[in-house]
């Protein structure tokens, strides 16, 4: 027999019944149970119950065993009594009679309990992740990512891509987050970065010939504690294409993410054919770019009901200012006057002058805005929306630039508190035709609107004439639920084009060719035609477990202030250590 | 038609005659044969011959490209005449008559060129990297190079392994090589550390109950440049077991590995059932505990048959101390005097006194020795060691401990010259029960031979009673063809054996509290016996590749100086940076 197992912990069935077997593993708990001692054996793949009475020559051993002590157990499998079987255990048809104990590894007094997974604090948790580990939940999720991304692999490999790692030492990006730094012994003074994501390499690597790349890629960014995002390194689903216009990206990836929310979704219903909205078409329907289309609200501009009418409010900014635009947020359900005055009370918590509705009971629009318009701007209204008796709508006015934002959290807010939004279903689709510039209001001047590597719609042609501010870009996200899941664009490759788009942001050929220059070369030697994008490997996963905390989904985390509790990271270098590197620690001034 | 193609460059076949393409690609080169123009267009996929004659209107667009631009070309599929059918090319049975072209990327004048990969210095291909990439073993290697990983991978998940990714910004490890660090901006004045192996955190994994982990894991070593080893980052095929022996790792992953290889060599043999040699056998055999087995040649201790002797330079040496051998190194067909007075004019380059040998013809053993110690002392070796006319046989004689390398190096040099080496397959073996701790003689002191944290035999027991240079530890390496591509051990996870083992090497608890405290609070804690290994990715794909050398092998290596010529790193930080790092650079002293 094997020195250690014969069976994992959740192999047993009522067919090895019988049968003598070698089990090791966790104990999950000990119980006493009139006389006989149970013992939940636990290993990675399940659990099974273990057994001894007072007149087993292994009793007394037994007796000495605690919680998560690491013990090999020979035993006589049993099926059990009907009445004790457990239906939600796969072994749960049997027992397994000890023998023989060995204590294979003993535990301490335990700092955090394994067995119920009780809520603990997150620096206990952290300082014992190995501990933590064990626990069900943890344990579950950390398994599935690695399910998922295996998955991912094989959906990608099958899709044609082949997987390249890029250098993870390499040069200081000067755009984007802040990065990490590595200083170089050989070249005193100098440093290598930890890139932010493989952006150049990647593309160089179409530049090179490769046509389909793909990395499940670690990228890092020295960046300040926030919630939604873990200190230090974090993980991209990176990919790039030759010879694509955006909707070869979008037809290639769609499917794969499709198969991989359908496979780890647990039933819920996935998205199959995402919907591909154009950036303003989202900000008018969603007041987002990130919408969470499970809300079914959908905003409608109403301007013209309120131009000219008798809520002044509304019809004097209206008549001022052509910019000036109404929206209105539907609220199916919400007709009621607490619910309106719950949502106005919550608007002018957010810093707002108050929150206009209307709504509907009896056949009538209700309210002061229904009064101001009266019925028939009132009745076009609800026409417009279909609206019925019992629902309500709500307005914003004003220039949709200044309060698109506010109208999106407004929807967000109604959909929620109505119970529209299911939550048990993941509704991905394409955000498309992002502005390629924005107006940078502190430093009054054009800037990149996201990533300068996009291709222009139109091209240099269209940066040559087009006001910049009109200018879309082959630039995409992907949105699941109201996160972000993925962005990216069609490149521009073009040495002139690109030179074009950075003039336009201030940026002249030399700075060009000393921040992107390994790109920049590139171009001129034979670049196709490229594209792709990268997913946010850890937000997929926090997704798919339905975890509150990218902690909950990783295996070793950083805590907020970016230390590793477990193996005590950072930490101070040995003198030695610092001269080699040519390094002097300087103090900051308390 | 999609933008860009409707085929790849290698999808092109007879049945595909008369069709309207269109394909993309690069120009691999252009060719005049009497009148008409030749485009080789290639893409990863493969290569398609497209033609124009001089009364196509496309024909004066055609004259003006060149190497390396990239073109879109629309055309018609013919097949060829037979006479210029290429069996070579899978496409070689047509070419594309152009009917329309479209540059989508010029080039410059290249740098380097492409077609006909002719050898170029090394800083030229690394500073233009994306065509160096574009030549055509390059390009095939790293195209290889994924798809082992792959495969790797794709084995790893059959075998039961889930693939889980470690922390690269991690602690600094107190033992082995250099790390990189990386100062923290939180915590100024401290550092993490990128990490050597996944070593750690592998361990804390199966304390946590994962039971099969693998790691397709960046590594990191800040080392003076070698010849055999890329300055920064390599990867390893890194995996752990937890309940398991020594056995069960071998016959787990002997089967991995063998099926990486058969898939990969090419129709080159490999070894099916590794041979488990034993350090001890290897060393006495071989000469090596990395020994090529593709070398026939396996040394004998002789010493029996010079003692008490005619030939007084061995036989004085092993009357005077008991630890004195002879060891023959037999050479098949090596039998002349020439061959063996260039062995030992080699032996004589390499500090030797020079190797005593003896070679057989006409039934008698000829040379200085045969003659000192006689014909039936000859007759016996040539007896014990198989040898015939025509053979020969060398000796070294001392201390083994102190030749035993020597003596290897001879093994291979002549197994080299004699043309016994069989370069056409991959012999591969597990070397087993390696020594836990050796004698370090500059410090006078025991220390660990390998891996502080493998399990030695006999366990705590054999720490307390046994001489500690007698030890042998649960310790083995995999070698290919003379390499060591892995190495790995059971891993002591005992406390206190833990313990004893860094006490014998002047470590005490505090030591190990603090160097290694994550691990070893682990361990108390209910930790399963568990062992590994680590297979080196690069060194099985340069094997496989049949590269000389890492960069041959991989995308974006740096220089032997330790630089990115590509993208410019390690590069001088800007001065916020710095600040923000609370460092300052104190340069060396000229």
């Amino acid at each position: 027999m094997h020195r250690y197992r014969s069976h994992t912990c959740a192999a047993l069935r009522s067919s090895d019944a019988g049968n003598p077997v070698r089990l090791s593993g966790w104990v999950h708990r000990v119980r006493d149970h009139g006389g006989l001692l149970f013992i939940d054996l636990r290993d990675h793949y399940g659990m099974t119950q273990c057994v001894v009475d007072p007149d087993s020559a292994a009793f007394a051993d037994v007796e000495k065993v605690r919680s998560e002590w690491v013990v090999r157990i020979d035993g006589e499998v049993k099926p059990r009594a009907p009445e004790a079987v457990n239906s939600n255990l796969p072994t749960g048809e049997i027992e397994v009679f000890i023998r023989e104990i060995e204590v294979l590894s003993s535990a301490k007094e335990l700092p955090l309990p394994v067995f119920g997974e009780p809520d603990y604090p997150e620096e206990v948790r952290l300082r014992y992740r190995f501990l933590d580990l064990r626990r069900e939940t943890l344990h579950a999720n950390i398994a599935k990512r690695s399910r998922i991304v295996a998955e991912m692999r094989r959906l990608m490999n099958t899709a044609g891509f082949a997987e390249y790692s890029t250098p993870i030492l390499t040069a200081s990006s000067p755009e984007g987050a802040r990065d990490f730094l590595v200083p170089s012994r050989l070249h005193p003074g100098k440093f290598f970065a930890l890139p932010q994501a493989p952006q150049q390499y990647k593309q160089l690597l179409m530049v090179a010939g490769f046509d389909r790349y793909f990395q499940i890629a670690p990228c890092f960014r020295d960046e300040d504690p926030r919630a939604d995002r873990l200190p230090g390194e974090f993980y991209q689903l990176d990919l790039e294409m030759s010879f694509v216009t955006q909707e070869d990206v979008w037809d290639t990836m769609t499917p794969v993410i499709t198969q991989v929310f359908e496979q780890f979704a647990e039933g819920k219903p996935v998205t199959k054919d995402w919907p591909r909205i154009p950036y303003e078409t989202a900000i008018r329907k969603y007041g987002s770019d990130k919408p969470d289309l499970r809300n079914p609200i959908e905003m409608q501009p109403v301007t013209e009901h309120f131009a000219g009418s008798g809520f002044k409010v509304f019809a004097n900014q209206i008549a001022a200012d052509d910019a000036v635009e109404v929206w209105a947020i539907p609220a199916p359900t919400g007709g009621s006057r607490a619910f309106c005055d719950r949502m106005n009370a919550w608007a002018q918590g957010q810093g707002q002058p108050g929150l206009g509705y209307i709504f509907f009971k009896e056949g009538q629009g209700s309210g002061p805005i229904a009064k101001n318009i009266g019925e028939e701007r009132t009745a076009a209204i609800r026409e417009q929306l279909g609206l019925s008796d019992g629902d309500a709508v709500f307005f914003v006015c004003g220039r949709p630039d200044k309060f698109y934002r506010f109208a999106g959290e407004a929807r967000t807010r109604a959909g929620t508190e109505l119970d529209l939004v299911d939550k048990d279903r993941f509704e991905l689709c394409w955000i498309v035709d992002f502005p390629f510039y924005e107006w940078d209001e502190e430093e009054k001047r054009v800037d990149f609107a996201h990533n300068p590597f996009s291709m222009p719609q139109g091209g240099l042609e269209a940066l040559n004439n087009a006001d910049p501010l009109t200018l879309k870009a082959y630039q995409y996200d992907a949105v699941c639920n109201g996160y972000e899941i993925a962005s990216g664009s069609i490149r521009n490759q073009e040495p002139e084009t690109m030179l074009r788009a950075f003039e336009l942001v201030g940026l002249s050929r030399e700075d060009v060719e000393s921040q992107f220059g390994g790109l920049y070369r590139a171009f001129q030697y034979g670049a196709p035609p490229h594209g792709g994008a990268a997913f946010g490997i850890d937000r997929i996963i926090m997704l798919l477990c339905g975890a509150e905390n990218l902690r909950e989904i990783t295996p070793f985390p950083m805590n907020q202030q970016a230390e590793d509790l477990l193996m005590g990271a950072p930490s101070e270098p040995a003198p030695k250590q610092l001269r080699e590197l040519h390094l002097r620690v300087n103090p900051p001034s308390k």
